[in-house]
């Protein structure tokens, strides 16, 4: 055998039927071809254990693990890893073949140890999974050598650049950290479709990725076809099809969807990304938010109370100045009272206060937040009540026209306390507000700083209701704040063609601690309704006649869901990014540093699909 | 309410804050709001039992049914459907307003009907699932009307033309059958994971659809982006994905996932569909084949006999002319032995016998047939015993150099028997063999004509195993019979360069009733071994230098499997094509006739995507 490869390292030549075959480029071969000879005879790894399963009620038993040498020490003690542990194993000092093979072994090869389970000396046993025993080994071998420097060492987690990890993932995965959120990740989905499909009797159905444009929304990625100047466009969600179903008389319909935005670089986002997707016929937005409680009730780690507590948008608004609040914190934004002044403004005063968190607002904290602040078309001051230097802030307070007794009096300012107090346009003000209050509050949260502002609501579901169906984009022309396929509340119909901006749409968006995790909505079942709707958005229902047609031929009332799995999935397990629950991610500008994607193609390609690149805009003639 | 609506279809104009609203074309209303306003204010449409439910032990009882006017009769008798079933609906005949109201209802409208459960005629008893009863109506409403003609009616499977049934495939999929594919596929599905998450420990994980073309292999879709001349490929399958995850420690992985290829027009296929994607490490081939029996078994409808049955490449070859052997028929391919030449001859004889089938062989089928064997290169006689015209055979035989007595004798030909005889270069005539036996057998099973050649084994499984590793190209360089990742057998290590084409792969494919339901083999884990084959197969590794890269890094030993979940769906629910089983199939030419994709896109998206279409490939100059 060795001879044939060792003629063949040589450049022998080969004749075969049809063609002479040679290998040109033979310094690709191993110098060691015993190394990629073994793994492939030796094709059974029979493991009695995981790595993450042994305790102290194996000791005494023979056992074979696989997995990776994570650690070795002094070549005779080892500490074996996979996805579901890691084992420590100890090899006798008399073992000089295991010894000298060990030390051989570069950290992250794939090996096989067999051995006996013994109970660990009392002072040496660890409160983790396997940390009561140790295996004696009493055999050892390599199934696959690391042939290379690895990038990283998977002992300390996180110290590689998120880049780095990216590109590496499939070192990157086998971080316990990783394990856990792709493994608790597909632990949730089985959980929800469980429910759906067993409890509620839902039909998974997949709909197609590869459509037409939805009209309006996000820019959708194309796919050219071999008709030239045809494309398809992929699926931002399966908003269309799925009420297509409902037409169809497939009445509880969802889906874990996988759907596509191009949205350039946006932190959080990704190119493709998954939705929980769901749909239903006759039904109210009760029912789907009840729906929804109970799904997340059976398939959530920790113990939910439903129903989830509401909230209307323009509450949400008034109190946190954002629609997505974060309710795991206190201190909501309240009316300045003590303005006075005896011109006539159209300016609204309003403050948020942070009790007892003066002292870690330094110099360094002030400069990052005033990023937010300074673009802001509205007045700021930050009132820090360190040191009870409550005389230092009374000039700020008279700048805003506010009496400063009545002011430390009516809201009770302590010493201590940090208060944020912004003027201006009301909208704007509350806006700012929302933003100052998150920024500071996750900023002490993510420094380890604990006190009153936590709220005993962190963890806990919200639905945001009543929305309203339209917003005037810049140019003044409507736009739909969801889509255009929301229907409109029925007490508000009278408004809309009166006062459009009044109208409440059916909408309901689900949010965790401050992240907007799912929306959805009831939607127009009657067609002239919707056709009203698209006119008003300026969509022309031309290249929406496949839905007009649908709602045409008995459409039955219908609405649904869908939540973001990637984003539910990171608060689930406390990732700090999306990305951190996605096996495979693109980095925030759409890179994939593993495959390198996106790439260059062929002329082969490009004429088969009829296109040509143009590097930018030609100039109009 | 009404009067703020006339007035608008009036031609109304409405100002708000920033524009003036004025819909020009209010002629897309409804000139009967009521019919719009309706379904949105009563937004609650509580059924108390679907239309497939009802049976005799509900007679007494009121119930509400909502779903879609299939029938009606004399404006008294109607049949409600949905997704469940249908429920023959009484009106009294003194009900003169629900009477009026049941004439005016275009049939498919969707409607709600309330009344009581009695039990029918015994007359009238039918052996459905809502048989025995029939519901008394004393309240019917219209929820949504139908408002056009449309293009088929739902009481007449299959009448409607393929292309129309896709159209409007909202419409197709209130058939009944269509609801049962799709209930049925969801089922299956669900079964599978939950055997493979429940059972076995296996993890789903999504890898992402957005990657990097795989160098050899099926076309890929490109999809622009934002990087003037750097594309996207969708993934023909997540195969290099789910390796990089086999080396980052997820050792039972799977995922229902959607892949593409751009295959162009072939029939039953599509531009994206779905498999049962599955790989293991530390496994050997008898465990991914055991494990998938085990799924299988747990999943599938009928009781399943494992393990299932085995045969090698080469014996499918010789028996049957195909590595897809439909084996739910008997009749194998033959040698004919009784040739009487004493020219030298390299050509082969062989042939296959139909039992009791002459007489459907008509002229007709005779020329569909002709349409397989006119462009071979073997020569085809087809002996027909018809009417025991023995005979006029013989000439057929004498032509072959076949002895007729002998060969008659030897291959115990009856009366009423068919014979293909082909003769050429083995291969040629094992292929052409095996294409006329499937193609007729197949064509009497659809005729519904039965006879001995079918055969028990029907709806089993079977294994291909011991595939050959490459094959040649045109122009003799050396192919991948599956793909450049698939570990040769050890075996045949010694082969690989000596004789590449006789090295077997660890490959196997699952097959039933003669199609390809899945195929999978043990992987390459050794980087040197890799690398090796893909310059035997003239890939450059720098295209998959992040997989080499991955099997440096200490690559367990792994193997997995792709069970084609469309064809396997259709299969089990005896569908005649897999478009059967999709909810929103594209034609075979790869278009979408419901939403018109693929279509043109605008100047803008070309720009942003910095892509020309050119309408022919340019001259090269």
């Amino acid at each position: 055998m060795k001879s044939i490869l060792f003629r063949f390292f040589g450049g022998l030549r080969i004749s075969h039927k049809h063609k002479n075959i040679f290998v040109v480029n033979y310094r690709l071969f191993s110098s060691e071809p015993s190394l990629w000879i073994k793994p492939v005879v030796k094709n059974v790894y029979h493991r009695t254990h995981t790595c993450g399963e042994l305790n102290s009620s194996h000791v005494g038993q023979n056992v074979t693990l696989c997995g990776w040498l994570e650690f070795q020490r002094l070549d005779r003690f080892a500490v074996l890893r996979d996805g579901y542990g890691s084992t420590q194993v100890i090899v006798p000092e008399n073992s000089h073949e295991i010894i000298k093979e060990l030390r051989r072994t570069p950290l992250e090869s794939v090996v096989t140890v067999s051995g006996v389970v013994e109970k660990r000396p009392e002072s040496q046993i660890k409160k983790v999974p396997t940390g009561e025993i140790e295996v004696i080994a009493n055999d050892f071998s390599v199934i696959n050598a690391v042939r290379k420097k690895l990038p990283f060492s998977i002992r300390n987690y996180n110290k590689a650049s998120e880049n780095l990890r990216i590109k590496h993932r499939y070192l990157d995965i086998r971080y316990p950290e990783m394990q856990k959120n792709l493994r608790e990740r597909s632990k949730l989905l089985m959980k929800m479709r469980n429910y759906l499909i067993n409890k509620e009797n839902f039909v998974e159905v997949e709909t197609p990725t590869l459509f037409r444009k939805t009209p309006g929304g996000a820019r959708e990625y194309i796919v050219p076809t071999k008709c030239a100047g045809e494309f398809y466009s992929l699926v931002q969600s399966p908003q269309q099809l799925k009420q297509l179903l409902m037409v169809g008389g497939i009445d509880k319909y969802f889906q874990i969807a996988r759907c596509y935005r191009d949205e350039g670089a946006r932190p959080d986002r990704q190119p493709e990304f998954t939705q929980l997707d769901l749909e239903m016929s006759f039904c109210s937005a009760e029912n789907v938010m009840e729906l929804i409680e109970k799904v997340l009730f059976y398939s959530w780690p920790q113990q939910l109370q439903i129903p989830f507590p509401r909230l209307s948008y323009s509450d949400a608004m008034k109190m946190y100045g954002t629609d997505q609040p974060d309710l795991s914190f206190k201190c909501p934004i309240f009316e300045v009272t003590e303005v006075e002044t005896y011109e006539r403004d159209s300016t609204t005063t309003k403050g948020v206060k942070i009790p007892q968190a003066a002292e870690f607002f330094s110099g360094e904290v002030k400069k990052e937040l005033s990023k937010i602040t300074k673009d802001s078309a509205v007045e700021v001051t930050i009132l820090n009540y360190k040191k009870k230097n409550f005389k230092s802030n009374e000039k700020s307070l008279l700048n805003f026209c506010i009496n400063p007794e009545k002011f430390i009096s009516n809201h009770c300012i302590e010493s201590e306390d940090l208060v944020f107090i912004a003027r201006g346009e009301e909208k704007k003000v509350l806006q700012l507000l929302g933003k100052c209050r998150v920024w500071y509050l996750r900023w002490l949260r993510s420094e380890g700083i604990t006190g009153p502002w936590e709220s005993d609501d962190k963890g806990k579901f919200l639905w945001l209701t009543d929305f309203p169906l339209f917003e005037t984009a810049e140019d003044g022309s409507l736009n739909s704040v969801h889509h255009p396929f929301t229907a409109p509340h029925p007490d508000d119909l009278s408004l809309l063609h009166t006062n459009p901006l009044l109208v409440r749409g059916l909408h309901y968006d689900l949010v965790l601690d401050g992240y907007e995790v799912g929306g959805g909505s009831m939607r127009i079942h009657c067609p002239d309704l919707q056709k009203n709707i698209l006119s008003m958005l300026n969509i022309f229902s031309s290249s929406l006649g496949h839905l007009i047609d649908a709602l045409e031929s008995g459409a039955p009332p219908h609405g649904g869901i869908a939540l973001g799995v990637d984003r539910l999935v990171s608060l689930m397990v406390g990732a700090k990014t999306i990305r951190d629950v996605i096996a495979f991610p693109k980095t925030t500008d759409g890179h994939d540093p593993l495959s390198g994607a996106p790439s260059t193609v062929s002329d082969e390609d490009l004429d088969y699909y009829h296109i040509k690149i143009q590097s930018s805009k030609p100039v109009k003639l």
